[in-house]
């Protein structure tokens, strides 16, 4: 349904993106989600410089983000990020026991989920302000 | 909507899942989630027995384990387990700094599900079997 | 947020299918859902047309139906409707028992829900076509 | 994405799993699900014993919880899960008028829901409590 | 999983249906999705005369109408959903331009709906009554 | 749950962006959403942008994308973005039979969605491609 845009049939404006996906990945290789969302340029430019700015380092180690980029994606049913994310998170050295640990948390998550919101159960008086906002 | 259920309220049956939890959380505090399901009990003792095994040590720290929770149910919109596993989130170390992080890593996977759905971007071939299944 | 439209004040075209509620239901009582739409007609007749005909009697009795009802609510954690529909099982003979059983269902569907849609898990070929569609 | 795991060529942990499911279902069929959640036997157990106690004898009969199980399926857009239940619930007796109703009562849910969610809609006083927990 | 009925092999109340969509349309086609669900007459004739009231002319043109179907197709991932009313837009006018716009709106709308959830924003006063419903 | 940091408070970096959205917006009003990124100054800056951008001037008129947001916030029953999008859409001119309009199509689309997933129907040849990919 959509096209994918290669490197070469690429705008410049197109191109400055791969070019900075390729550098900060230090690979060649463009995945297909940045073809497809080369077809509205804006798009592009946007998405890549909100991904580049999460994922990067920071308080959160690069592997802990990709698991919660796949539980997020398990519970929306992404097909394409499930795929991706996983590959990324095997790169950053997942292992399979990791992977089925993950898949057991996202899943009992989403049925704790369910139960709480189904038994309408009211938050208890020391949860209200877990980050201490005061 | 329902019934929270006290230790001192409680059956044999309850009482037992409730000494349980205190033990392994080696606190006596139990929150209203448990007080809820034990209304019914072969859910209580399910449910209890299914976060037990899965948020215990393993290959994912238990922080960890905590960010993918709060990850699937931000997504969900479910406001008790936001509450009560950033509360947990915190006892076990995180920082207003990784909550931030989490937050952000959450709402840039939603919005890239909806891109790589809403675009339908076919998965790339290198991307097919990221564990290896063969 | 939403004017609720009491049967008083309501125009002779709400007011019609206030009637009909009243008189399908044999009660007097309005619920709020129903005052609600009301500020808009079309839709509150559509509505009010699309519940009559499916909570009808049918292949699958009525209380199945506000199980059915309240398993979807649960999923997309709709408060009012969780409300409005567990009383209308009550109403119709559900029992705490039932109701817990409900939860756990629910609970566990969409925890398995996930785990088939993270692993990817192909459709067995006796299960392709159970309907016998053909 | 992920291996199938073969009885002949399961852990003993596995095996003893697959035998309650043969035992429990009275076939020697093992499903894709299992054999999936068998590269992670702590997940096999667990939601094995999971499914095997919400699914089992109680106060609603099993059809009724297939039902349930397909309207959370449907909701959540679970392709396995619709067809392993759809298929589940043919063997219990599901009729095709009876699966034409489900679906119309799934998708009317799926509407109200949000229409109750958009107006925000206030809960009435006489559904604050419908299951008396006072 | 679904027979999709032709309209040679259809009843005469099936018929019925087709050939209003083929009135109101003004085009011979029909798209399987009326024909899978002519599997049940009842929801044909009642999910028609929804779609034909609520996409018809009125307060908001059809393109936009058809604008607002793929972002909830989108926000649910409806594979089916997606492509129908992508072409639905198309042959109202929509451009790629604007498919592009209305992407990254879904997107940026998904990720804005995960922080106000997870960050537990309370609404602005200012905003809590926007129709005026007093 | 959350610190609301008022623009007195706030950093010289917090300060930048408040001022980017009243200069944009014309007027001096900072709502809670943003007071509340305000806690994670990265998140803040690059949200703003997201908005700043998908919501401008461009293919799509303000209103339709109003429209689009809300239906997307409705879907995934975000109370804050409903209430603050809906006072969006009026403030841009959106009249009460318009928000009629609006909640019928979100309503009707999620149903329909459920339909398409739930009978599993396949996408017709032509809509396999309707924006000329290729």
């Amino acid at each position: 349904m959509v096209n994918l845009i290669e490197y070469e049939a690429a705008t410049a404006e197109v191109k400055a993106v791969y070019d900075d996906i390729r550098a900060t990945r230090q690979s060649d290789f463009i995945n297909n989600f940045w073809k497809a969302l080369a077809s509205h340029p804006p798009t592009l430019a946007r998405t890549w410089a909100d991904v580049k700015q999460v994922m990067g380092p920071g308080a959160i180690d690069p592997l802990t983000k990709e698991l919660i980029y796949i539980a997020v994606s398990v519970t929306n049913n992404c097909e394409y990020c499930i795929h991706s994310h996983t590959a990324g998170a095997v790169a950053k050295g997942m292992s399979r026991e990791q992977f089925g640990e993950l898949m057991a948390v996202v899943g009992v998550a989403n049925q704790t989920n369910r139960l709480a919101n189904g038994y309408r159960i009211p938050v208890d008086p020391r949860f209200a302000d877990p980050l201490g906002a005061g």
